[in-house]
């Protein structure tokens, strides 16, 4: 079964690692974690143990940042039993805050492919993460312009998709969603029937990953460049 | 000049020590914090470093929890000299994690009083501050079904009022907002031609003092407690 192109009517636009680069961020940033807590730990076990603290927090601290920067903090007090100095805690701020104030780096095309969709289609932002982080970096990005709508989900789930659709009025036929991450971007949406183009990014997090069980009879499209959408949509 | 009811379709209520206690819970954790660095600073000293701290914070962090933890944090260390003890560190984690995972106290007679006017008025709630702590909260607090729609904003000024407005599709004569903060809640609103219901908390974040020069011809209605909104809007 394909995607119905001609039914839809607004298409939803993930943003971090979808029109910027942003995991690569997050990636550079615990490399240099775990070189600050060289003395205390080998470079696997640190980067381990980040990842593993940042999950738990999810729930706590949500995503974004400012909750990433807690979780280097906590690691590196229990990777040290207490000893790191606070010349260290200092650095992992200055990694944190240097993360906040990074330019927007967007992908290949994206202006170009967003100038063309708009002329057709109603475009949104459907992203997840810290509402001020995301409106900063579609400020900084922009691409404010081609959007109609700036959807900032504290998660990507079903529900909050439905929820989502209701609100812009239309059918779950009528939803394109582009993504880069199957979990957050492509298997709710088509759990909800609506339709969702998958393009993934070289790097993913590990709890955007999913089992290929998960996808197996979901029927979504894969592509590798932004700008193939212009064929698919035109 | 009065504000005339008769045109209000839509109410929109702050939450954070309009519908619930907040404020105080940010006192408290500040004279813990306080406490834990006494060896160091007096604590008028440290109270107003983690004030200007926590305020020049504001652009990059945003209104929240996570935002207050890493300036604690970071004036525990500046005010330390560097010689705070990663004991202290974690026990200014768990100020914060304690904060996150408090109880919603409603402030009296919300339940009625949202119940009242929800028979003839359609109610939002428009509050600031983090996406994750917001839904939370209002989640915990049992008041989602009184509300048509929740609006996260990452800050409150003329502007993302107006855009609100501009969505739920109502002129400003027909919105009346309720809330504690005359910065965040009221004058905004004033200036763009809606109506506001000032209703004091008994603590104001000192970023959220206005001076009398400020609200000095600025027309809106001061009550003192929810209750009293009933017999204005009936």
């Amino acid at each position: 079964m394909e995607i119905d192109y001609k039914n839809i009517k607004v298409i939803g636009f993930d943003a971090d690692d979808t029109l910027w680069v942003n995991e690569t961020y997050f990636r550079e940033a615990e490399n240099e974690f775990c070189k600050l807590l060289s003395n205390f730990e080998t470079f696997n076990k640190i980067d381990h143990e980040l990842a593993i603290k940042h999950m738990q927090h999810l729930s706590l601290y949500g995503y974004g940042v400012k909750g990433f920067m807690l979780s280097m903090v906590e690691v590196a007090l229990e990777l040290s039993n207490n000893t790191v100095s606070s010349k260290t805690i200092n650095q992992i701020l200055d990694i944190g805050k240097e993360m906040l104030n990074k330019p927007v780096e967007l992908l290949d095309d994206v202006e170009l492919v967003l100038k063309e969709l708009s002329k057709k289609y109603k475009l949104i932002v459907a992203t997840k993460g810290d509402l001020l982080d995301q409106e900063r970096k579609l400020e900084k990005s922009g691409l404010l312009d081609y959007f109609h709508h700036i959807e900032v989900l504290s998660d990507k789930k079903e529900a909050n998709y439905s929820k989502l659709l209701n609100h812009l009025d239309i059918k779950p036929s009528e939803f394109l969603m582009i993504g880069n991450s199957l979990k957050s971007d492509i298997l709710p949406l088509v759990n909800i029937k609506a339709n969702a183009i998958h393009i993934p990014f070289h790097t993913t997090w590990i709890h955007e990953q999913v089992k290929a069980s998960e996808t197996n009879g979901k029927v979504y499209k894969t592509i590798n460049t932004l700008k193939e959408l212009t064929e698919l949509l035109n």
